[in-house]
């Protein structure tokens, strides 16, 4: 059976204090949408539709960042989840199957539970996804009859043995896409808010003689972002997963309650990462390599048995042979470092291509830059580069090539060739001791 | 009605394990001592009296700092709180008003708990400020009747059924400076340490038909400092009073247990801070502008959305534009950095001016000490500074100027000019292979 | 009483899932057969004999870096803990005395501990080393009778009224030698593993008529690491005591929570620590000093009232005399920093002995490394050396001399001597803007 998403990202957000549109607001270096939009990719969805509309330019680029196939629609008028979802009716146009409602602030929704409600679908016209509340409060309670869901009914409705449920609804709802756009039209706004509510579907549908029923998930999978207090805990939430993770899959870690991850970051079997280390989205580190303290990686690829930082950042494009060092302030990006290449001290490594086993020295900057356009460095292998050489893009050296200390590289240096640029040395005697007594003279007329 | 306050911070804190006075010791980046006079400062008072003794230069300095209106008194022998108290009494001379007795060692008595006191002692000569302890063990026990306090018990003198009092004895003490004074000089040291005791007062004023009460506050606002241990406590309290604080104002702080923040860091709405990040004193961070991980910031301003690191060291006296960028490894001192000006790389920026929309590239350093006086840099608008410029203060790049990658610049460079200061470079063919070859053959002879 | 130590290090640690042997993981920076070899070097052993086998050659290396007396004998096959033991039997030859059998992955025994089953061995012919087990669950159940301990039955073979049994077997046991070789010769492998279990002692030599007892460990000190999730606790447990250690001893920490210590860090009282700081083995921090946040520390020793970082690399033999300062993205290696030198900014010091009162400019490196061997620095006392020199090792400055900022120096700089080498600045009127007009051009062209 095929199956549509219908996320729901329309809605403001006002109690997380922010401009920016609540669904962007990112866990583990990805925005709530996107990993709402991962979960369900996991079922294969035939369509995914995604309805905005705070701030719905900033959310529809983040969409289609993240799937450029999916469709967005507005919700221009925000009149409750019901009248949302059919927003994405005219989308779903010809398309004949199960439809799954998700929320874009709902990120920890597991794919399992996304396929239990499709299962589910094979007995019931309405599936609901529902958790057993710790605290039912203000949730929705689910009305069951043995593995009937009756109806839903919300916590200020409720009477005193209804508020006893401690069954709630997620909000998650599976069904046919023409039964739920049949429903959704029988959805009315007799309420206070004047609002349109999802929730009425399970009632209208067993007015309409269909079954509806409501499976369980985890309370915790359920956990919606309504503030910053709220996102703060699921960050914590999933790093403490991705660590213990990590703990399992065989990497080596010091103080994990230091180290942050990406949704996406991949560590090999016995890799160590040091306290304090911080992976942006996009890095893959290899079997054996050792990420010292401080460091910080992006879009980054470290071969196996090398070694970054301490105080190493590594930038997007960053790609690290075997064995490789890149120490200490030492920054690198859009460059490959080639296999037991060395770049050990206070260097800028940019838009540069290293072969392998070359030794870059201390201060050694790309002068990628013009001020305009960007330019490349290559140095082939087993190159010397001379502490504080500044290598001006576009430049070669050659294999084998040295550069002396302090020199400004702006021609091609052949490979086996020893360049020069810089200043003679002049020891002028006794000068030092004259110019620190004028100057401590200077400074002793200017008190005066 | 006047008040004045009298803070107490005489003592040794033996249990500090340190040769620092115990009120110097730091939360959030200002001393103990600090915070006490800053919860004092909100009721605005006419006199502020602190008492020393231990380490009293050292506490009479860091009173000055806060304060420099803040009238000192030496408690030359500790002779207890009563004693303490009535060193303050000649300072007081010709003050008419109330008098508020704190502790330099208490920092999280709030503003509004002084008032609290002080709309307590319309209706009474003497206020104490109690607290429900959640372990009463050895606090002194407030023997009250109705709203009367009798008189306040030391643990060691209670009976049993005064044990089992929880409202306890903060040491806070309101009353008018005339009648504080009679009071205290009736008190007497005929105790186990020869000590004369603040803690008397109350019975002494029903003694003398005066009338005395107490007030409450939560215990954590009570909370003394007597070890380290305890003050890694306070810290930690008030770092997370700061992180939930920053989350409500709509700040953006992914993992908040590892920023630390200073008494007084201010950041606006949407601003994002990173993990790893530190605030010492006197920062504000404008809307929208982004710490990344690893700052430390202190005694800098942030313009709206500017990015500061990853690892960018701001020090006092950085001023940055609106959308300017501070990048890694750079750090900034008394400098100001322009509109949308970068300074991305492995950077120091000192004594420096820096108009809007340049570029300062990696490696730059503004030389401005000579060893004995400091020297200025001014940087035009737009202004291209080529990667590892030395800037040889005092010394001016004017608009639209550049200079060449590795130059050092002592001279001014007009707007629109190109300055050049290096080397030539010369190739020589063959002698990096010859070189190597001659230094590996030294190396085997010397093993040899 | 002489004493030897049998250390069973040969497991495999298949739940660690790692390429590495298990006793060869670290906590605080050293491996946890360090930290077994630590704690029983405290009742100074006449032998030492270590067991190994899973990793036998690597294990074998970390046991003689912490002991070069130490005996290694190699366990083939894994045949039980009583035959690992019965390995030892060997290179026990001619000793007579006790035997204390301890574990490479338990490594927070007490020294005291070890003491307490020496004493009960003066009463008894075998000592276990117990603990009141808070979940029993799996652990081998010791069945006392008064103080003797009649034998040790494994969980898997207890029945119900010995599983209620929470006094548990460490594993620990001390014995006289030849008693201990003696019984182990009769254990048997008739058990559903086909192996030699130690456990089976107590029963033995209850047989032989001779008499066990068992004495009490607190639980946390018998924790064997068996994941890495285990490892991750010690680390932890380890620190906090090592956190709340340092703060009785006086030592300043803000946020220890961040800062990480090595088994043998060494700090002075009244030091302070700010946030985010590690501490690498072999390091000594005299009183008074402060290392900054965001810094790193290894094998380094850094003198009273010395400030390092933030952002300080003091990587083995960094010495830094009283009153030193090493500053921001600043890496200091086998150099010698003399009293109240200054290195601030962005320098590489390495191979080097710098005077007291010494100024090194921001950007400094010395250059020691010519692509085949290191050479050394020497700055003599009062020397200011410029931004950005490059001092290419061997290299000597004088006392009091300068180098001009930019310069490489190459020869040696005799005292009160000016160095200079560098090009002289040339400004061309007018070419910044030409430059930038054309770069423009150009890209425009691309693009067109």
């Amino acid at each position: 059976m095929p199956t549509a998403l219908v996320i729901l990202a329309a809605g403001q957000g006002t109690r997380m204090n922010s401009e920016m549109p609540k669904v962007l607001h990112q866990i583990a270096g990805a925005p709530l949408i996107a990993h709402a939009m991962r979960t369900g990719a996991a079922v294969d969805p035939e369509r995914v539709v995604v309805v905005t509309g705070h701030g719905a330019e900033r959310v529809e680029e983040a969409v289609a960042a993240f799937d450029p196939s999916a469709i967005c629609v507005r919700q221009t008028e925000q009149l409750g989840t019901g009248h949302a979802v059919l927003q994405a009716a005219p989308a779903l146009d010809g398309f004949a199957g199960d439809v799954i409602v998700l929320y874009g602030d709902t990120p920890f929704i597991r794919p399992e539970t996304l396929d239990a409600m499709l299962v589910a679908r094979r007995s019931h016209d309405i599936v609901v996804l529902g958790f057993e509340a710790a605290e039912p409060g203000g949730y929705g309670r689910l009305l069951m009859e043995e593995d009937r869901l009756v109806r839903i009914v919300e916590a200020k409705d409720a009477t005193p043995e209804q508020l006893a449920i401690s069954f709630c609804n997620s909000g998650l709802l599976a069904a046919d896409a023409a039964t739920l756009t049949g429903l959704l039209k029988k959805v009315e706004n007799d309420n206070a808010a004047g609002e349109y509510y999802l929730t009425d579907i399970p009632a209208l549908a067993a007015a309409a003689g269909l079954s509806a029923t409501a499976i369980h998930a985890a309370e915790r999978e359920t956990l919606g972002i309504d503030t910053r207090a709220a996102l703060v805990r699921a960050e914590a939430l999933f790093q403490a997963a991705r660590r213990a993770g990590m703990l399992e899959a065989g990497v080596t870690l010091t103080a994990p309650e230091t180290v942050f991850f990406a949704y996406d970051t991949e560590i090999g079997r016995d890799a160590e990462v040091e306290p304090h280390v911080i992976f942006g989205p996009g890095v893959t580190v290899e079997s054996g390599a050792r990420i010292r303290a401080f460091s910080h990686l992006e879009g980054a690829h470290v071969g196996a048995g090398a070694t970054v930082g301490p105080y190493a950042r590594l930038r997007p494009g960053a790609e690290l042979g075997n064995g490789a060092r890149v120490g200490n302030f030492v920054e690198v990006k859009e460059a490959r470092i080639g296999e037991g290449t060395k770049v050990n001290h206070l260097s800028y490594i940019g838009d540069a291509t290293l072969g392998e086993g070359s030794n870059i020295g201390a201060g050694t900057i790309t002068c990628n830059y013009d001020g305009v356009m960007k330019h490349e460095t290559q140095i082939g292998a087993r190159a010397f580069i001379g502490s504080n050489t500044m290598l001006v893009a576009p430049v070669t050296v050659g294999e084998e090539a040295m550069t002396a200390s302090g020199s400004v590289i702006t021609e091609d240096v052949p490979a086996g060739a020893l360049a020069l640029a810089r200043g003679k040395q002049v020891n002028k005697p006794g000068l030092a001791t004259k110019l620190m007594a004028r100057l401590r003279a200077i400074k002793a007329s200017k008190k005066g």
